[in-house]
Parts: structure tokens; sequence; C-alpha cells
């Protein structure tokens, strides 16, 4: 990480990892290599800014993911953040520190999944910073979408008479990273039994619950369902789920200033989920209220126009789970239970429901 | 650094620092508080976007600079990117890792100084993160600016024919740094010595070659020199003076395939850095050639437009001077000695001049 091989280490990051010819087509002018990027701006649009850091220890650890996984992750927790607001994601800046000495294949794995993410999702890398540090490794993600003007979709617009909705299935990523930290694989075994293709598309090899794995490892931000909900036009408030369901919805809750039901037997769980969690003698809906990640989309639309955005995602392959409403009669986020008993969430965990402490 | 405290967090760090009327003049929609901002773009402009870190122990020292100064210097290094393009900067998004238990006053001040530097220059602050790390604290900035479509001025652009010319002085953020350095003053006490004004507009009372230290601890981006050189017309190569002029100058000649001739005699020498370099038993131009960080600007004009240019210049109180030529008959850096002796500058430093190894 030293000044003098500045130039080489970027071209060791970043060379030949996206077209020239699929930089222009996204808009690219001038792109790395310059003292900043220069790239073209649509009229009719406003844009959507967002940065989001990963640090060593803090959020990854070498047991729980490979290094391609962490650059693939840091991209997709940026991104996720554009499909939180109903936009199309255009560039990204990576600020990425290591300490001295650190290998330069960690950083190149890394760079690798952070591309392998931002070319899925049509993203173009036009800058960034590779730093020493004295601490762990950190990559910092900036990322620019667009959206049509006036058409971003935020978490204060939710109102009385709004169907409560999820994308996907939640508390997968939880489930994930729990069952690696019990096993406790150093990353380097990992990699070993990685196969060639970019894309990680098998687990296999590596134990039971493969696909919870990989919801933690290599989340897929909800670009799509975030722009057909845009462009319904009758969505109203959207968040992304990566601090787990109680805390999403007190943050549309607490912004939009009325409260939400949330219905227990509407709340989907996912057969692995359901299966990993009695293993563990714990409840599904332990990873589903609480655990982060998932990156899927909880938003509210008119309990009138649910059916049809139900129906347009599911044309899209994406599930819509209606799993409550708006209540206008409180400021809280409330499970109705199966029995009719209603539980404040805690917004930090649920300890008011459990009575686990989440510390 | 808790997950907990993240709300209250973000209020300390940004409450109370860009009104609303600011940010809403600087063009934004939804500031911080959502999954990222919304703000308006400009029709017929292009956006530039470029990202810088800064790290503890690599970067700055408590002993270099105070808390505040970090994040002035922060945010002014990402802001110059966007000088060297001839660019208005308009929103930034700022990525900070600290070490837990990190005194909270201490980004706190980080903060106040990247929002000095900010609002100095009408930036507003949409965006960031701010988290816990096992190193020292890391700052990454990333600064979205525009200009005029095909506007932005590139390295790669030099010709000959072409005067070479830089604005302001050089070498004196170097001296300054080297001073503190030799003083090694725990930053502590520099914070005792500074008066309320936000602008830390007097050094006084630290001893001698204050405005070393300030062009060390506050350097300025020239923002106001790369509009007025964008608009002039006439600019081809621009670049920031980030990291000495020997290894700017070699930037553009590699990004223009051209060669540079400097001429000794017309390199400015700012009377401090003069005295400063005499004291230490050492050439000025050592400060000049190797220093960095000065943030003023180098760039090329055509010869006939220099005279014009150096004029409207003048008239915004930026002195221009005119260094040197473009000479397409090489491609290197060289400096034309009084005598008429010519040298290549290395791009590292500048060893073949005077022999020293910069390691």
């Amino acid at each position: 990480m030293s000044q003098v091989d500045e130039f080489s280490l970027i071209r060791l990051l970043t060379g030949g990892k996206q077209t020239t010819a699929f930089q222009r087509e996204g808009g690219v002018v001038t792109g790395i290599g310059d003292d900043a990027a220069v790239v073209n701006v649509n009229s009719g649009t406003q844009w959507i800014l967002t940065c989001d850091t990963m640090t060593e220890e803090v959020h990854f650890k070498q047991v729980t993911m490979r290094d391609r996984d962490v650059g693939f992750k840091a991209m997709g927790s940026a991104v996720s953040d554009i499909a939180a607001m109903g936009g199309q994601p255009r560039f990204a800046l990576i600020a990425l520190c290591a300490p001295k000495g650190t290998d330069m294949e960690r950083v190149k794995a890394m760079y690798d999944g952070l591309y392998a993410c931002a070319s899925r999702y049509g993203v173009v890398i036009v800058g960034g910073d590779t730093t020493s540090t004295t601490g762990g490794i950190t990559i910092s993600v900036t990322v620019i979408g667009e959206a049509p003007a006036g058409k971003a979709l935020l978490r204060s617009t939710a109102t009385e008479g709004d169907a409560v909705f999820v994308t996907g299935y939640l508390g997968r990523s939880a489930a994930g990273l729990e069952w690696l930290l019990q096993r406790n694989i150093p990353s380097g075994l990992w990699e070993e039994e990685e196969g060639a293709a970019e894309e990680m598309a098998s687990l296999e090899g590596i134990g039971a619950y493969p696909l919870l794995v990989e919801a933690h490892c290599r989340p897929l931000p909800q670009i799509e369902a975030g722009l057909a909900l845009s462009e319904s036009g009758v969505c109203h408030a959207l968040n992304d789920v990566s601090d787990g369901l109680s805390s999403e919805a007190w943050e549309i809750v607490e912004a939009s200033a009325i409260g939400i039901d949330l219905m227990e037997d509407l709340i989907p769980i996912a057969d692995d989920v359901h299966a990993y969690a009695i293993s563990q003698g714990r409840s599904p809906l332990d990873y589903v209220l609480n655990g982060g990640e998932d990156y899927q989309l909880l938003g509210t639309v008119p309990a009138e126009h649910a059916p049809a955005v139900q129906a347009r995602l599911g044309e899209l392959g994406i599930a819509f789970h209606k799993i409550g409403r708006v209540n206008s009669a409180h400021r809280e986020v409330r499970l109705i239970r199966n029995a009719g008993e209603s539980v404040v969430l805690d917004k930090k965990g649920y300890n008011h429901f459990s009575g686990r402490d989440e510390g």
C-alpha cells in the first residue's frame, strides 16, 4: 500500500474489469485516472446519493466471509440504499483502507467482489482511493443513482389506509451468519472450495443450509423491485431491511408519524429459516424480526392497490408479502400475535416480545 | 460508536450545521435521514465525482493537526479534485471510522472541520456513515461537483505551444509539516491555544512560520481559480498539486504524451518557504518540487493566451505564475537550471536532481 505503487495498484485492482463500452453506455465521459471522473447526467432526473462502510471484525470476519464476498456485500449494501429509494444505481466510488503488509491478493479479491456486484447492477466504478491504515480492512462505497424527478420513495410517506408489505423472505442472512460463526472455518478453506465461477452459484460441499450462507455473504439488493414500486406510482414509504424488520418498521413509523401493526400469521417464514431456527431451539420470528442484512424491501401501499402491485411484482418473479397495515391510532410498531395479543416491538431488537436481551 | 446510538450520533455530528435554506439552495430535496439523499441536477451539466481518504498516523498525527484541521483538510483534499477539473463542488458524503472508545468530542471536532470547509465552498453534506474500526481514525470524503457539459479540464490535453503555470506558491504545506513534526506538540495544547473563531483566522502565539502551519493544516482548494480557468475557454491540462510539483507535472506529461520544461528562475518561492528552507540548510526548491498538499493548480494554456488568463486571475486576486512550457521533443519533466543545465526530475521526488534519496 505504498504511495510509489499507486498507479500499478490501481491497474491491478481495476484493470480490465469493466469495458470501455460498458462505461460509455453507463454515461462515463472520463473514468478512473484523472483527478476525478466526469459523467453525463440525464435531464428530468434527480440524483440519489448514499455511502456505506464495512470494517473487518466489526462487519465481517475471515471466518464468515471470503474476501470476494466482502467486496460484493460492501457494494451490495450501498446499492440497496438506492433500491430503497426506488432508484437506478449508476456510479460508485470506493475507499479501501488496509494495513501495511496486507496480502494484495486479499485486496484484489475484495475488488473482484466489488466489481462482480457493481456490474450485475449496471453500476460503473468511476473512482476511489486505496490507502494504508493501522487497523483492519475498511471499505467505504459511495453509490450515485437516479430517479425521475419527484419519484424517489422516502420513509416519511406512509399513511392511514396503507398495507405494509415486504419483498422476499427475511432472517436468512442472520441465520446464515450464526451458522458460519458456529462452524468457525477460516476463509482460506472457503477459497479452496470455490470454483472458478464468478457468481458463487453453488455452495455445495460446505454443509447444510447453503442458501442461508449465500444470503449472508452475497445478499442481492432489490433494485428491480424498487424500480417497479416507483413505477407503480402508488407506493408510499419504502425502506431496505438492513437492520431487521422491527428496526426498519420503526424508522417508517418515526419518519411518517403513524403506527404499524404487523400480523404474525402474515409474516412469511422461509423453509430454511424455519428448519434452522427449530434446530437451534429458537423461534423463526427471532431471525425475521431482528436479523438484518437481508436487503429485502419493506414498504407501504394503499390497501386497495396492494393486489395490483403484488401482481406486477409477481410478473417479475418477486415475492410480495402483505404483512400488516398502517394504524394511525398509535405511534409504535406492534406485532399482532396469532392469538390476538398485541405486543410492542422494540426498535433495537424485540426484548419486550421474547424477553431476550439484545444488549 | 455503537449501533444503538446511531441516530443520536448523527444528530450530534450533523445537527444545526447547515440550514435547511442552505441545503435547499444547494439543490437538496431530501438530506440526511433517509436511506439516501435526493438532489436536483442542473440540465446541460456533467457531474464530477471524486473520493479521498485520510487515515490517522498515515496522513495525519495528533502532533501535526488538531481534529478540526483533520476534518477541514479531508474535505479540502476532495474539493481540490473538483477544482482540478475546473468544476463547482456541490455535495459531499462522509465515511468516518473510529476505534471503539474514541472520545466523541474528537469525532465532533473533525465533523466541525468537515462542515467548516464544506460550507466555505458551498458544498452540502448530504450523507455519510460513522462506524467503529480496530485501527486509527479514517475519514473518506466523496465530493460530487458539476461543470458545463464538455468543459471539465483533464490532465490529457496539454499540447505543444502551451505555457505551464501554477497558481499561488508551493512547498508551504511541506515546510509547515516539517516544522510541526520538529516541535512535536500534542494536539491538546493546540486546542487550548485556539480561539472560538471557526476559521482559525489566526495562529498567533504558536511560534514562527504560522502561515506555513496554516498551509499544512487548512489548505484552501482553488475552486475559484479552477472555475475561472474553465470559463476562460483556453485552459488545456489542469491538475491540483497534492503530491508535489514534480509528481503532478509528470502526471500531465504521461496523460498528454508531451514533455514539460520547468524554468528554475520562473518558479516562485514564497518568502516564508525561503526563510524556513535556509534555516534548515536546505534548498527552497526541495519543498516546492517535492512537497505536496498545497492544493494549488498546475496547468497549461496556449502561450499566447497566458497574459489574458493571468490578468483575469489577477482580477480575482489569484497569483498566476508561468513556470515553464510544453516541449513535445521529449516525454519527461525537466528542470532548466539558472545556469542552463537541464535536469530530469524524478516522479517520486527528485533524487536525480539533489542526490537525496526520498526512499
